[in-house]
């Protein structure tokens, strides 16, 4: 399976990784507008213009949701060319060639390699031929391959967004308040994994617990307290609403 | 070590479950209001009223944070009684004999079996030779004991709150909005896991990611319009604005 990639972000770079370590596949072009100049590094072609893009099976177009649909104006082999966004409709793909989206649900960063056993990807094209070339290229990865609509991956999106964006800017403000009161945030380490393993076996609505659910407004109150003039004040509020409101039902 | 437990809950059918694995410890006597009458069952002595409760070395109080000072208030032997909660102040307790906190920084529900393992829990005493007591406690349920104040412990407390009940919130909202759209909710078991594993080797505020980081209007619009009337939209609104204004800094 001959592929292109099309990117030089963290997923880009962490599907490079990963499929250069896979002998079904082989890496043609890798283009990225800010490699400097056309060079072979590696044994990897690396461009910095689309107009040299050579035809292929899949191109893997792994760039940012806002430049999508103008980057992909701009792919005129005749290749398969799938996305990997969660929010990005397979309509707004402007390639030649077949379209497709290839969304794994996961956080992609620099710094750590992403586990792709079992991840499942979300896999939506407008042939069925050009389906089963992405299960195929999902199989290889070892990851689970789902069919999913645009118009369903667009509410996953939203649900992923809440669970690792938000999620993750909650640590960040514990964070904070660990540091401000000299307090060693991996103290927290433990409470935090087992919190998210917990919900892989049970559903999160019938495992809630803490001062909102129990509508315990002494403690709230007393948190607010903690909080004094903290930005972080108002989300305290508005999610222990949310919880209150949610178990009043 | 002779140990009572007052209490029926998670937290204390968790710990007596574990100490009595334990060759160290005797568990001497259980309180609960909720006993039926006084009996010996499998080698526990079951009492519902605190007038019987014996001479031991600790009585572990894990009753809810609003009876602790009225319940203790109760316990009539010389014995160190020590509460498990993470916002109640050492002083609120009202027993006879020596006064001190066990809390485990974990969340506790009947489902599941805690991990003791390398769990902190911190303590505090009033006495130096009661700490050294508590101390030992925790070396025997191999957790990690941590001396920590009552005026640190409710910011810990706070931070806890925020990175369990908030989070799984979260969890319970992106359930729902997959469970209306008709998307197994397991497809977020992935992601879910790599978000709470991720910041036990970075900090979260350094790895955050999503359209609020990015200050993505078009798409935070675009999730905004698919939680339509859902009420929780107020929070991740509430949530984005919180994330743009913590990286304008």
């Amino acid at each position: 399976m001959k592929i292109n990639i099309i990117g030089g972000g963290n997923l880009a770079t962490q599907f490079l990784k990963k499929l250069l370590q896979k002998t079904e596949v082989e890496i043609c072009q890798w283009y990225s507008r800010s490699f400097k100049k056309l060079v072979t590094k590696n044994g990897i072609n690396k461009i910095n213009d689309l107009n040299y893009l050579k035809p292929v099976d899949i191109n893997l177009l792994m760039v940012p949701d806002s430049v999508i649909s103008s980057i992909s104006k701009k792919i005129k082999n005749k290749t398969l060319t799938v996305h990997s966004s969660g929010s990005i409709n397979l309509k707004e793909l402007n390639n030649n060639g077949g379209k497709g989206v290839f969304y794994p649900i996961q956080t992609f960063t620099k710094e750590k390699s992403v586990d792709f056993n079992n991840l499942p990807i979300c896999i939506e094209t407008e042939y069925k031929s050009d389906y089963l070339f992405l299960e195929n290229l999902a199989r290889i990865l070892n990851s689970k391959p789902i069919s999913m609509s645009s118009e369903k991956r667009k509410y996953l999106h939203l649900a992923a967004t809440i669970v690792n964006n938000f999620s993750n800017h909650l640590f960040s403000q514990a964070e904070e308040i660990c540091i401000n009161n000299e307090i060693p945030f991996n103290l927290l380490n433990q409470i935090i994994k087992e919190t998210s393993l917990k919900v892989i076996k049970n559903s999160p609505k019938n495992i809630q617990t803490g001062p909102a659910k129990r509508n315990d407004k002494i403690i709230i109150e007393k948190h607010l307290k903690l909080l004094k003039n903290s930005p972080f004040k108002k989300t305290y509020k508005t999610i222990s609403e949310s919880i209150i409101k949610y178990y009043e039902k």
